[in-house]
């Protein structure tokens, strides 16, 4: 089993009210993979860097099981850079700087060595980049999961509409899903989605959770209350590597284990915002993850059988 | 084992985007009462209404075995008034008459008969107000609950400081929690609150669920995800009743069932934004609350075993 990841590896300068950073290492890509690789070793990487982009998170990334064989490096040119400054509640933000730089010129192309792999991580690039991903598949993958964004629907909507056919897993965030479904009621905006295309819709929450929608079933995951959130930068694509590693790691896509995969996800997203960057997803052990776990169960445990 | 509540039984004119009423049956009390007579039929109601608050009204609670001679009838004057509008988020509201009427000479009397209650609930009256049936009690409860608000944060927190050392239980929201604590992370906050007095206390975060906190345990309970919430009037007093009702019928205040007790309060809660007022709370059956709290339980089950 492996699992096919694209989007952005980029720098990142962020602000919060507790710190500042200069350029670090960001993008969806790089943190979807990193959360991955605490479940399975074999990750392909479909990004597009500049030649600033360091050595050494490369090889720190392949030393984990992560391909880089499609990640493009542009000689002469610099990588995505975002800089941002998050305001106390840590859910909004200001972005103070966007440069595409090797961005504006991204155009995935599916090494061979990676035909066949099961899972698909697409991450939030521009809708008919990941329809050309999926095009490029000679195999139907098992499951092909998209995330996206409210600035592709007012300017892609058509396009967006185009890949959620094509598509079995839907992630955004709740703002993103009443947009995109023209519902206030979440529970309205999750069922139009799911008539979209995906059989099944992640709607994240950011410190209230995460809901899971399929067919009438749904799920809900709490996140663990923080005594602080750091920064929240990648929490988003933490929880989506996180997500897709438990399903590569146990080979098996029913809903009753994306529910486990989502408290996962949770559980790596909550090591994400403990420090800038993705740094903290580099440190934790297996005790770690299997500790903040346990921490879940605990939290949302309960016996009914009294009542 | 019985349950005192303390509050007030008003009338309510409520617009919603789904709708608008004339004067219909309000109030903290009310709903608290109503809620837990799902779970026990000893109920002694502390309250004050004017001539105008109807005796069928009355009939229908002591029907349910809410007795009824802690609340005064005011003669020839009215029952406090409350009238506001709902915004399309349902969280927030404008306030657009406040009658206080009969309110303003609240002054609560508890009933010999009333002695001797094992569970207490004190809506959210003024603090001084509170504190004056506490000290009318002469055996100590084995459970007091408080509720309160950002007014009473503002305007009388020395009051709201010393009831505070004399309850278990607080019962809050997100905001009010922040406020009272003066911290933006809820985490902090709760644990400041925790060192003002109550040994337990309930965060409310409307329809993103609630948290339970005691010593260095937190437990939280998801809202059910709802199509359309018509009316969330009186939604948090039929929380505490339900929880209340919980724990009166189970008579076991141990966290592990403050737990279940808030699953309880939280299915109660989904029923009462069903309809205006608390209709739905009236018409409800056993097996409508088994059915809901079954979907509780489908809601956050997740099995962690294959990580």
């Amino acid at each position: 089993m492996s699992l096919l990841v694209v989007g952005t590896m980029a720098f990142d300068a962020i602000e919060t009210p507790f710190g500042k950073t200069d350029k670090i290492i960001g993008g969806s890509a790089t943190y979807a993979a990193y959360a991955a690789s605490n479940f399975t070793h074999s990750i392909k990487q479909v990004s597009i860097v500049g030649e600033d982009f360091p050595e050494e998170e490369m090889k720190d990334l392949s030393d984990r099981g992560v391909e880089l064989e499609g990640v493009e490096v542009v000689k002469g040119k610099k990588s995505f850079f975002w800089s941002g400054k998050y305001h106390l509640d840590m859910n909004t933000r200001d972005t103070l700087v966007t440069d595409l730089n090797v961005l504006a010129d991204f155009n995935p192309v599916i090494p061979d060595s990676y035909q066949g792999a099961e899972f698909v991580m697409l991450g939030n690039v521009m809708p008919a980049l990941q329809k050309k991903v999926i095009e490029q598949l000679k195999e139907r993958p098992r499951l092909i999961v998209l995330d996206t964004m409210n600035f592709w629907m007012e300017t892609a909507m058509d396009d967006l509409k185009e890949v959620l056919t094509m598509v079995d897993l839907l992630l955004v965030n709740d703002s993103e899903a009443r947009q995109l479904a023209g519902e206030y009621s979440i529970v309205k905006a999750a069922r139009k989605i799911l008539s979209m295309g995906p059989k099944y819709l992640i709607i994240k929450k950011g410190e209230h959770g995460a809901l899971l929608f399929h067919e009438n079933n749904v799920f809900f995951a709490p996140a663990l209350p923080l005594e602080d959130v750091f920064d929240p930068t990648g929490a988003g694509d933490t929880f989506a590597g996180g997500f897709m590693g438990h399903l590569v790691k146990t080979k098996d896509v029913s809903f009753e284990n994306m529910k486990t995969a989502i408290i996962v996800g949770s559980a790596l997203a909550s090591f994400c915002v403990e420090k800038f960057g993705p740094e903290r997803l580099k440190e934790i052990t297996k005790q770690d993850i299997d500790t903040r776990l346990d921490e879940f169960v605990q939290l949302v445990n309960f016996d009914i059988k009294l009542v």
